[in-house]
């Protein structure tokens, strides 16, 4: 209620009108070419479709006794018309027909933007991973500090799901908003042997896909699209939530360039790029399962759950493109504190270590003993303090099996990132050929 | 809780038991083929990785404690061993590794048989739009009758969308199942270098694809698999809410091959095998938000986001697969009732012509016109009865216009149906050619 | 995106704006009771708390670097003070203290006027199960005919449906719509002492309920709320869903008074009302699953999950809104076709009675012989046409055990509506109770 | 899939089977009681309807083909009777009667140990909030620090939380939980005049509210059951968020007492219980949504959407259940760390307290002076190091105007606790009078 982005503009109540008018004239110029009406009236109908000549309000108002805008739109539009050109606006179309195509515009339209956000996006993260390819961070599951990793390869992951999420949205944009036209019954009735050119005049007129049928109450676009919404915005939300995460006092290792200042407290980093970003993830799954809901529709035109896909879908669309368009900020802005990476693997004064110390020591000792003696001396380190580097240099049957250097090498954390790095390089090379993931 | 289909089985706590031990089988081969273990002791696991060996009620019970039930399984699996073999078990994994491959070895169990009940499903709809290609039905928008269609066109309708939702489900079972392995921080550092080696052969082993990285917190996989079945129950759910329309007492133009029978009320023709497909699609876009709200998950691994898709993916596999094999069975069985259809067509006394009555007389009339002495009549015809085709033969101004001909073709419905049989075609075409939808 | 109604100006940008300002205004008179701020700057800013005085589009752009549009309609309402009252604007107050007292303000504003077209369209069930109570109707399950009952009966379930989620919903308005403030850490710290005194003021000014404790992170209030409204919608779905079914051209019992005319197809009836309905209560489920899973709230104050709640929580009081008031429009005009209704218990020719026909004969001829006699007159029926009770009467069996008088007796609809009746005169003592049901 | 609880046994498939019979032990008594049966044949029922007696696997399989598993009980139970009794099973009833009276028995049944557990649980909290009522922690919002609060503040929000919860759900199993019986048509058609004595005699029988009417397509029930358990669920859902963020390694505030061990990592303390509890609240409000979703149902039975219902209440009930009892146990166990909690307020060296600093400078140089120096000092703790205290200790403008007791006074974290303690004693007294929350 408090935005005004880019997206807003692009999905709001002008943009709407604005591709229901495109519908129309593209449907007169179609028509025309497929000789159905005059040339003249398509002219005279494509010269007036444009939202600024309506009253949006008007419109609005009268939309609720039909349960449609379409009647209001479609009257108004003839209206404006030189009397000759109108009985040749709407030839053959329902309500549905302009709705759909409407949307599927809005939809192509918003989803530009938005993919070109998801690939900004990406550019980040690929310049995060190579940058701290050698950023020693401590890996972290169950919230818990786990076994060292990098940054570098937390950022490829980011990547990776930004590649895959954005690849199976771009494959629903290119190949499946498809225009929408079958007339009431879906057989395109009134328009006798010319309904399928029309349709495809149609599509060409607006570089929609044509459509093996209308599919009025054939829902799979729309199913696809949200599935698709719903997975970028996943992918979204599990960077935000990192960086939220990352930024807390006590781990301190992430901030945004602009924190939200608290004039009241001013050592406060709030992270409220993120926390937007994560507060429009959160409202994501409920709208796709709406849209998804409203599939099952009846007959050839559906009472209600048609309907209601209307507005879950405009606010699927703001929402994935604020958290894109958010992501892609928030990454630009992305400072990181490596100094407190660094510090932080060290807080549990190498217990993160442990399992690696006791693989070292399992060709001397066997592996269960290697845990028992390993396990000791964790807990010997708790109590009393130190570390556990120290505590195995110590200890006799550690030095027994493994020299100095060796005990060295087992607890330092830059010493076993495994393939993290070639992670890393295997994530830059999928993001730099474009391509499609597995 | 009262079914027992064969999704059941490929989606019971067997079977994923099963595809767990699958994995450590897998591992275990891939280990030694990497020389990262002996090839003995690969032998030597994979021959105990069997369900059968376990006790699965053990296994569950001390699944709680540890939030997952891999812990106590690997314990039972390395128990079963000879002692040499133990140390070479479960080497570098996480429990993640073991559940999510395991997931996807059960997706892609589950779903060869989904995707062909789909094409089964796809194959009656086509058998019934080419024998139905002619027969007449009335098409109904808002549950309101509207103007004619055929009853082939409808099915088209039905298979257009099973052929689309397969079409993008397949290409996530096809594409999108990847083997899970990278140790406890993604990085498969307990491996060296060693880690890419043995992630390649594992997936070469079970056969899944081979990811870019470890997707421990990038569930986009997750994220596409749910919106493609989301998407394909909702195509599943359109169909059997049709049937269920249809075969209502007043309508009376499907019903279904073995009605569910009621022994107190001998005339109901219960169309049990529609609801039980709707009831299940209604339990699917919950499930679906579920799995999209869990995607933002923490760090290296989640806590508790993770954990809570394993039980909503196995529903939502098994709801599907429920459903696919209904729909198949049910669309086998549906018995249609042309004569029904053809005089429902003409309950309402010709009105459904009104449209093509005053398209016929716009020529000579003009439009406004037109649809005034059209309306006038229908008026006529609700308020005093007899036929509106009837009522346009008896008038003068209609007469002074048409033909007798020209009338009685303007109000038979079987000469307005427009593109009906040309979609048909393109349906079938679709489906003949196994093609990818636009 | 196209209405425009009551509801939508109680939820509006401008309503929630007020009800900040209300929230601030009240701040300061509460302090100024409590003598924490001067008297005299307690009415320079209350006299200036009105939204026509702020330009909402600058605070709304402002709103998003701080994730909260508090900060900045504080700053301007600051602005518009004397300077001697500027220090004792929003006194102790945290962001979340406003918008969440906002929330419950305009959530009371919306939901006074929805409980009065509940208890309106309440009100309207109430006379048309009076006026029914004798309408003989077919009552139907699974979408078949199956036994007779009246349409007084069944606008009596739909009046104890919403008697029992208004007495629900009303319960939530009056008792659990509670001020919020705690400032920053949930604790009114820089208050000292003055806390708990201050915030019972503030609830008084407001008149809303004085809670326990500030609920910053405990969102049971939101939940109960959100439960509430969901049930209320499901309520009127189901009404709107039964007005669909009943309009429809085959089964032609009810029409809504003011169908939605299509220019197009003059008979057709669009019960577009109860379309919007059914639109707008498809949309309720997943907000109200979006408004439970933002529940979990970290901490003193949450990061994500409460400003998730803001636009669902608007959105479903304005779609709760919406319903309430179409239903109460609905039913007002709802046209009730007692001839069809009539006819349609006749179109089995009797076989909805077949249950009855077998219970009469079961004290002569055993349950099992009875039910084998009807059901193959049912079948005999079904095959040669006739009525139930013409076959009934024409067989030896059933005349050798039952006299005509009894025949028809038992294959008359009107004669078996049990306790249709009755029921109808417990809904409506309940509803003049305005009782709390069981 | 991988749990054994007392709510799993409570809501499993034998646990619906007795509820079942109950059902129909109870109808057959309270038919006896109205002299619709005799008694013997009532005894002879009752005697029978113990699950042990069934073959659950045979009628699981028999259930698919009419929908519901009620035909192929009776009929088994039919079966086992003494051939004088078997007229008189399930006289006047629906399918519908039978599980939706089964549903409320497991529901009251498995809530009675659910509420049970949530009062334990907010005992515990009640506990901890005495306790720890001096306990300073540093109170957070949007996980960053932000001002002082105690540990027994939190547990109070948790405690209030619990409280407002648990007497909801309180409200709707005490008098919400009703028995079904309606017939095929909810007249009791087939009971003559008796129907609603049996109806007051069955409801009696089970101990279960008596309806105003059958609630067969009236879902009011479900719907608020569904939200009451989806709060609940929130509730809970929170307290396991904090204790996971508690638990992180970097805070080390909290720990369970039996945190899930990993052998291979000794260092972390796996929150094992929250993150099991998080997993299952993830998993409510889709089934929350999926219920609301199935309320609207068509006349007098539903087709599909009441079938929806069974599966997802049941699986709410075990997460639900499972969470509660989680809780109680996470909550008697939990380990706090007060002195980590101490520690942890002093890391951002004293930048907590510049809201109190800068209130404590007001009088003496304004507030946007007051605010501009303690920024100022602010920054100079940022960048060389030191405390806020001693940076104020040694400013000239604040010596000027605070004495050192007040700036010692003005930086002391325990002396700015506000209302924190007033705030635990409403919540106690709240619990303790087990009264209802406004």
């Amino acid at each position: 209620m408090f935005s005004t982005s880019d997206a807003e503009r692009r999905t709001g109540r002008a943009a709407w009108v604005q591709a229901m008018l495109d519908f129309e004239a593209a449907l007169a110029r179609a028509q025309a070419r497929a000789g159905v009406i005059p040339a003249a009236a398509a002219d005279e109908i494509a010269a007036h479709c444009r939202a600024e000549e309506f009253d949006l309000d008007s419109v609005a108002r009268r939309a609720v006794a039909s349960a449609t805008p379409v009647i209001a739109l479609v009257g108004d539009l003839t209206e404006l018309l030189d009397p000759a050109a109108r009985p040749y606006v709407h030839v053959g179309a329902t309500s549905q027909d302009v709705l759909d195509t409407a949307a599927m515009l809005v939809v192509r339209r918003t989803l530009r933007g938005v993919l070109g956000d998801l690939r900004g996006a990406a550019d980040r993260c690929a310049r995060l991973a190579e940058q701290h390819r050698g950023t020693l961070m401590i890996g972290r599951s169950l919230l818990q500090q786990a076994l060292p990793t990098t940054f570098g390869r937390r950022c490829a992951g980011w990547l990776t799901a930004l590649t895959e999420a954005t690849a199976a949205l771009d494959r629903v944009v290119s190949r499946r908003l498809a225009v929408q036209f079958g007339g009431p019954a879906g057989t395109l009735g009134s328009l006798g042997d010319q309904g399928v050119a029309v349709l495809g005049h149609l599509a060409a007129e607006l570089g929609l896909a044509e459509p093996v049928l209308p599919w009025h109450t054939d829902r799979t676009r729309i199913g696809e699209l949200a599935g698709a919404l719903g997975t970028v915005s996943g992918a979204l939300g599990k960077i935000a939530l990192d960086v939220e995460l990352h930024a807390q006092t006590e781990v301190g290792e992430l901030a945004e360039g602009s924190s939200g200042g608290s004039s009241a407290m001013p050592h406060k980093q709030n992270p409220a790029g993120s926390v937007l970003i994560s507060a429009a993830t959160h409202r994501v799954p409920g709208l796709v399962s709406t849209l998804l809901a409203a599939m099952p529709q009846a007959h050839e035109r559906a009472a209600g759950s048609w309907q209601a896909e209307w507005e879950p879908l405009a606010e699927l669309l703001r929402l994935v493109a604020a958290s894109a368009a958010g992501t892609e900020r928030l990454l630009s802005g992305l400072r990181v504190n490596t100094g407190r990476m660094a510090s932080n693997v060290d807080i549990t004064a190498g217990l993160v270590m442990a399992e690696s110390a006791s693989s070292a020591l399992r060709g001397e000792l066997g592996r269960t003993e290697a845990q028992r003696v390993v396990r000791e001396l964790c807990a010997q380190v708790v109590e009393r303090g130190g570390t556990l580097r120290a505590a195995l240099l110590g200890d006799d049957r550690v030095r027994a099996a493994l020299s100095e250097a060796q005990i060295i090498e087992a607890t330092e954390p830059g010493d076993h990132l495994g393939a993290a790095g070639a992670f890393i390089d295997r994530a830059l090379a999928l993001h730099e050929s474009g391509g499609n993931p597995q």
